[in-house]
């Protein structure tokens, strides 16, 4: 069984296309200029690769159910910025994964609803009960999705391992709180070519 | 926002057909006998017709992947006969809602892998998120998920409503049992008439 | 690390004293006809000789604040049974664990508020935290908060060691269907005699 | 029952008091120099004053065990570094709540053991049955546990008020970074004062 898991956090066509309904955040922009879906492309087939018994592939869309029943009662705030701009809807071009990260039929596809991957969701039992430790992070944005599930991941005693260089921040002032005063209280801060060489 | 939901636990081909992996254990006949999924299909229609302000429609199959991961570190019991018998993988026939039952695109489908349907899954979180109160309950195993996902409902503050004559336990004394010692100390013990007269 | 765990539910004075306010349930009646609380202690003290590393110490008691808050939109049912007969509150003699189970001071003591001693608790994190697996479960009332606790562990992964002679239910064909239905579905069944054998 | 709680998080002498065991990070200092357990204490007693009707008072310390078995499988990092330094060992001074804080015996007392205030603890249970709505945070650290407790409460469903002259960072710019980039996303940022008349 997997020691190690690798969740890829929205990298889904609203973020990530100019024409998704998230465009106006610029993640599409930063992450062209930054290579990032490249850099994450090259982690995951590396896992591919090592195979199941060596790294748990996960996906980790965010999607919405018509009329966004997930987020009736919630305050204001990120997710319902998401829901005022019409974005990841279930079903929908904009909330499908990015083509270069395509799941395979045999990957693991656990939809969220909220900014930690681990609320409300399969992670947490499925990672215990296959004893994964390593959690290998890459996704949008960084200060949120991804640091919320970084700091659950801690919390719940899984290790973090932040691959810097697969993710993006809304600014540059942000991903760089993130990667020297967040992070590294809490985790391991690589780049991918480091985390793949040390974990797959 | 809906005051009540609807759970239909595990109406699925391999509990309820024949040739499903677990005919053995004999719920098919059972719920031939009983008109089970006739009566189920009937609150589900007045679901439907109720509309989503007044009660929101679930359906809890079991469903596992290729290899039953999420079963690595299971210990025998319920669940691992499940795996013995080939049961309940995704994306098969034998791990389908029965054709009666058959969700409609914008009804909510919620996964689990365990015998309670909170365990794990979205339930909570969406209920909680909406204010749902009622739970109406049907579906199998009586004694086993039904009885889990009744407990756990009550446990979490919900009101479990048990449709007595939407599920089936594998044997009458079994049934019995849950329908006098158990459900009603934790909630309402209803028939599918009386549920649909009084919650929808 | 221990790899197994004792959990003892609801050895209280409410209970278990004929002055307790529940003592109507009749509780303390069968325990005293089965020397219950006899057999639990020899299997505690058995789990202090053995020591830390082999076997996790947990008393898990049923507590309410003044007012029973915790109570406040829980529908009818078991619990709110014990708020009306002011059974279990915080800081009272009829709350406190019988003289003969005292925890010591290096026990753990996890206040439960639910049936399930899971829910809302530091129970999950705890066992999985240290690796634990094996669950021995005595207490009160076998097919309820016993009964409860034992279905979510195995949901969780454990292996529930249900000690039958350390545990009663309200009628002798309620503890007989627990012992013969349920518990062997999902765990282990056995004398104090016999887990002491084998887990100690 | 009350829409509002106040949660204090760690207002305890090994972070407050210049002999407490994590005196080296410096939040005594800040803290004295802000006058942080002053402001917290005007709050509290404005909410002791608003009654349990409009605010529920929630202590929620950090505290571990002889020998740390809650920690037992945690990665290193900050919780590591609590236990290294010998810090919140619960029953003695380092661990308990500063004196101009302490919990009235009808106040509400959450020990934690993670960064994050619900992880495994009774938090979301008690909040969600009493239907409170909006949480008012203050304590220590502002980036860490009050952060991780915040992201969580929005992730859950609830509205964060971020009482942001009753919290301290290890450093200024930490302290901003919160204050200016992530608590305005996820909730509200208010004076002790400003949230007293909004919501006490």
């Amino acid at each position: 069984m997997p020691k190690t898991a690798l969740i890829m956090i929205e990298f889904q066509n609203d973020f990530l296309s100019e024409k998704g309904a998230l465009a106006g955040a610029g993640i599409w922009k930063r992450a062209k200029d930054h290579n990032t879906v490249g850099k994450m492309k090259k982690v995951l087939e590396a896992a591919r690769k090592a195979g199941p018994d060596k790294c748990l592939i996960i996906h980790s869309p965010i999607g919405f159910r018509e009329g966004y029943p997930e987020l009736a009662k919630t305050h204001p705030g990120l997710l319902k910025g998401a829901e005022e701009a019409g974005g990841f809807k279930k079903g929908e071009w904009g909330a499908e994964i990015t083509d270069e990260l395509k799941p395979l039929s045999d990957e693991t596809v656990l939809d969220k609803r909220r900014l930690c991957g681990f609320t409300d969701t399969e992670l947490d039992g499925l990672l215990k009960n296959l004893g994964v430790e390593n959690l290998m992070i890459g996704g949008f944005v960084t200060n949120w999705c991804v640091e919320a599930t970084g700091r659950s991941a801690y919390d719940r005693g899984y290790h973090p391992v932040f691959l810097k260089d697969c993710m993006d921040a809304f600014t540059d002032e942000e991903q760089k709180f993130a990667e020297e005063k967040i992070f590294p209280v809490i985790g391991e801060v690589l780049t991918s070519d480091e985390a793949m060489a040390k974990f797959l």
